[in-house]
């Protein structure tokens, strides 16, 4: 096997520390061009020391001091900013982790798209709020998506057989997050920290919080849809507490090809660095007889509206995921921070989606603006829940 | 899509007529070259009326004339006996579904594997009693060996993205049958009307028993063994009453795939029938949300100790799968007709292996030999139990 030469954007983020886990267990088939970075300075410095990559990159612009500090006498090449983040995406590799959350991550990820290499996908929220510019840059440049989102990953290796005409619908699980058995009434107190401690899955913030409104469900059917162009009808969404099965995809002949597993995003990202072959990994083995029973119910849509809502943006095409997603992100930071309660944050994203519509954007910067449009839209309107 | 010409080995059993169900709704894809039934003349006339073979043949040498009676005015040839069996199987034709019963089977299949087509793959007892002689013949002349054990058939789907050297195990999943939770002394009462009457699937007679007494998931293991090249530690048993997850792979990553579908056989054999494509069918539709739970538990090794026992024979090799499989049937059949009581199947074949041991067995004559020297042993202990 020849060795890969992989980029991770996102390196310090749940996923990007999974994926170096990988890599350090491999540094025979893997050498890492450049790493980008969040916050924690120490990690990426840490990162960059043991991975030795060509260029390590901060996005914040302020922390290049720090940066440079922490890897005093390692020769190893630094930069910070927007521009340096592109820069390194844009280095021409044979894979790339695209794991910066949010809308943040699409102009790295695209960065990373134009040179054709394969992508592994982590960053829904670039997918699903750049949509068909996102996927025609991919064709132009015969790049390859590779999903990482467990569910995602999971239908992908349920359509290995090649059969895509085959296939009648898709069934993504969903664990239902800690506040399952809730009321909605009872959903109005539910602060950060509550919500932060997803029951199954060991995740970042920002996809924490989406589990626990369903939004995360609801991005995931729209990725979905873009990723195996398929419609809302045939991504069926169904509640699944014990999260061994990922997700299913059901053939024309009765057939239903699901892949299961541990609850550990080594899994996924495992599968994203080896495919079309495969590496081991150190991920706990899944154990039916110990696992005993899995349980499936329809999702509750009247407690989880942001299912029903992300829908509905799937259907009105165009902007309206671009603004689903921005007004998303916006009120999960707004309840994050304790400007606005649980159940605020749907509710602001449905109204966001009433004011905005469903404008046309047939190019990245008419994405851009759409998102600023939609995130202004949101901040009034958790400024006015705060008032 | 070309016409595939197929011929049907036991066109009149559960799973010949569900084949022919299938190939009923696609008559325009799919050509029917022989079809060789059982004792069923009135239903084997039907289904040559219907699909209009090139030869029609029924195994009982006695039953020609009635075969002729039912043909009268069809215009369609017809023949009787082992030899003009043979001759169908060994037609060529570009699929054959070799779903006759017992080691009776195992001579028309080879006829079959002989013209190097692919063999859908519905008699366990041929590949367990024959093993490496079997697989030899299939590797000489370039047949393809599709199983359609739904067990089997399951692990090929799970093992669609081609990385068979990934594979750390399979489980195959066992409904546990009708007596699940009886105890061994009360299984000793069971007659052969309660123990026909499986819980989920619908099966001929021996399927049917064999389940009843967890032989048929040892015999499967045998046969996932020579399939798939596992060995006995490889391949793991997992009780699962639903009968949903069919079989499972654990590749080295941590991912698990599985196929799921309605117990029902249409959906394994259109698989085999349209791989490497696909092919609608009317199979019920699994719906998670309605199964609701899916239970597993290990399987219980004291009260079922045909599981231990096929895993022996696989174990000890040679000969004695083919010991284990003659022994199965004659004891199967002694009970059907009510000459031994349930647990005595079991018995018996362990008492048979114990005096045959595992001789070798390197050609078809040796295999045939020593299935009778078993079929021997076996009758001689069925009648000192019913003296």
């Amino acid at each position: 096997m020849a060795v890969k030469i992989v980029t991770i954007l996102g390196s310090t983020g749940s996923v990007g520390t999974q994926t170096l886990d990988i890599l350090a267990e491999n540094l025979d088939r893997y050498h890492v061009r450049a790493l980008v970075g969040g916050r924690n300075i120490a990690l990426l410095a840490e990162q960059a020391r043991l991975f030795r990559p060509e260029l390590t990159v901060v996005a914040e612009e302020s922390l290049l001091e720090d940066l440079r500090a922490a890897l005093a006498g390692s020769n190893l090449a630094c930069a910070s900013g927007r521009a340096a983040v592109i820069e390194a995406a844009a280095m021409p590799v044979d894979w790339t982790m695209s794991a910066i959350t949010g809308v943040i991550g699409l102009e790295p990820t695209l960065a990373a798209v134009r040179h054709g290499g394969t992508i592994a996908f982590a960053n829904k929220e670039a997918l699903v709020s750049a949509g068909d510019v996102f996927l025609r840059a991919v064709s132009e440049h015969g790049a390859t998506l590779l999903p990482v989102d467990s569910e995602h990953n999971a239908v992908m290796q349920a359509m290995a057989d090649n059969n895509l005409h085959a296939v009648e619908k898709i069934v993504l699980t969903a664990s239902g997050g800690p506040f399952r058995k809730l009321s909605y009434e009872e959903m109005r107190a539910i602060t950060p920290e509550a919500a932060l401690r997803h029951p199954v899955w060991s995740m970042g913030a920002k996809i924490s919080i989406d589990s626990a409104t369903m939004m995360n469900k609801g991005l995931e059917v729209i990725e979905a849809a873009r990723l195996f162009s398929l419609t809302s009808e045939q991504i069926e969404v169904v509640v699944h507490p014990q999260s061994v099965i990922h997700g299913l995809a059901y053939y024309t002949d009765g057939s239903v090809l699901a892949q299961l597993g541990a609850p550990d995003m080594r899994i996924p990202i495992a599968h994203s660095l080896a495919w079309p072959q495969r590496l081991a990994t150190k991920a706990p083995r899944l154990n039916l007889a110990e696992v005993a029973k899995l349980e499936f119910f329809p999702p509750d849509e009247e407690c989880f509206p942001a299912l029903r809502v992300a829908r509905e943006a799937l259907l009105a095409g165009a902007g309206a995921p671009t603004v689903l997603n921005a007004a998303n992100e916006v009120a999960v930071a707004a309840f994050l921070a304790r400007k606005i309660g649980f159940l605020d944050i749907v509710s602001i994203v449905e109204s966001v989606l009433t004011q905005l519509g469903a404008p046309p954007v047939l190019d990245l910067a008419a994405v851009l603006a759409l998102d600023n449009a939609a995130r202004d839209a949101a901040t009034r309107l958790t400024a006015a829940k705060a008032a």
